[in-house]
């Protein structure tokens, strides 16, 4: 039995499973218009942020997924200049956009301005990039933001949201990505976090039609490790106006920025598609 | 707090981490010469066998774990004809191993063999090709097995051991590939399963290292999720007298057999190594 003062555990009730991490003592709990956030320190994985109950990330780990959301479809689209990140408060993601000396605006759109300014202090190596002149921080509703934007106005729309429930619900949804197949320019793409495959295949398979009903002819899931999110196994769903299973793989194995898990090897694995995940999507349409 | 009698937890205490799944009830717990079995029922997880306090496999994700040690070792060698399983008492491996039709002897050697018993009980679907007459299981110590064989007798040894502590302890040193080598043919290879990159990069560094002092010039890791093991990402590293890092891609595109995660592209996949990887084994010679 873990010590509840010890350890922060989240449960994932519908697989029953649970992940826990030993932690120090919590910093700070605060309640925002949206909801409640938690900051831990652990005992290995740093600093852990948490909201409403569902760990979000850690200093050690946050880097998978990161980094997994925006070099991904950077080295995807040919020439991406703008940027649009829904949700994304912790800032980790804008930090990896902006690695793309191509870029010439990031638009970081999250709801709760509160997460942003817990990351500015707990998280200060993902917020380093925040004063970069082509960066720019909107507190509003990205929903209504993408619903009101000038068609043809964005390479990529990034949706590094929450799970599909409070908030974020929104941003699973048919309506929500007609809107961004309006706003995205020729070569456009949306990319979503979309959970596990071990667990969430029918999301998976609803937020794939969803996009394809909202017009996507190219749609493509990537696979990746993120030991904190429930199975330890995550994922990514791309939904593309041209193909989006192909990348600039010369430009990706000659990036001149670091980074600890994304590689152009790492980018054509991450392509791989499991055989059950196959007759999962085949079966479902 | 998760209560006691309703959940199975197992900590990870160097990394501060926990994984835990829900359970109706243990149905078995017995101490063998060895170690200590015990089997849940779970509630989302079919059934869960533990040794010593750590997890072992369950009937829903085992897949992943099974078919990673098998197919890609075989699907590398050009033409495998006698695999040794070492360890594998839940013969998982072996029923993979012998999807492949031109295998013609395989021999697995556990130490324990209640822990075979067990599975033949609680995990049925993974026994049932126990009684193929190319298969051949005895209970006796691996280490001294591969010692006392023939040399240049067998093609490809999978190591699919438990963790570096007890019984399996001496599975993960310089004297045991040595003698892996001396049974090996021409074309032979072992495969080992070696933990994860997030949390035992040292542990694959050491046998990646011992793998080579021990004579072989050929190393890849391999990396797959594995909800059930620490952090969720697990590996093996395969060490061959020839090269490893490509395979019958053809073969394995074709294959006349089914599989839950494996394919191809699933294969070339896991070849694919992390930058942080990357730069620790280069920092470790």
């Amino acid at each position: 039995m873990l010590e509840k003062n010890q350890w922060f555990t989240e449960v994932y009730a519908p697989d029953g499973s649970a992940f826990s991490l030993k932690i120090k003592r919590k910093l700070h709990e605060e309640q925002s218009p949206f909801q409640l956030l938690e900051i831990y320190e652990t005992e290995h994985f740093g600093y852990l942020m948490v909201i409403d109950g569902y760990v979000m990330l850690t200093s050690r780990d946050n880097f998978f997924y990161h980094e997994m959301m925006s070099h991904t479809a950077l080295f995807i689209h040919p020439d991406p200049k703008t940027v649009w990140i829904i949700g994304g408060g912790d800032c980790g993601t804008l930090k990896e956009v902006l690695k793309h000396p191509g870029v010439e605006k990031v638009l970081q759109i999250d709801i709760d301005e509160l997460v942003t300014r817990l990351s500015e202090h707990y998280f200060p190596e993902l917020c380093a990039s925040n004063a970069d002149p082509r960066a720019e921080l909107k507190f509003i509703d990205g929903i209504q933001w993408v619903k009101d934007a000038t068609a043809d106005s964005v390479d990529i729309i990034i949706v590094d949201s929450t799970d599909p429930v409070g908030p974020a619900e929104g941003l699973f949804n048919e309506d929500f990505y007609r809107d961004c197949f309006t706003c995205l320019t020729d070569n456009g793409m949306i990319i979503q976090q979309s959970e596990s495959s071990l667990f969430h295949l029918q999301l998976q398979s609803d937020m794939r039609n969803a996009m394809q009903n909202a017009g996507f002819p190219h749609l493509q899931t990537l696979f990746f490790p993120q030991c904190v999110y429930p199975s330890g196994w995550w994922s990514a769903t791309i939904a593309g106006k041209q193909a989006v299973s192909s990348f600039r793989r010369n430009d990706a194995a000659k990036k001149p920025f670091e980074t600890q898990y994304y590689n152009s090897d790492i980018h054509q694995a991450s392509l791989a598609q499991p055989e059950f995940f196959n007759k999962a999507m085949q079966a479902n349409g």
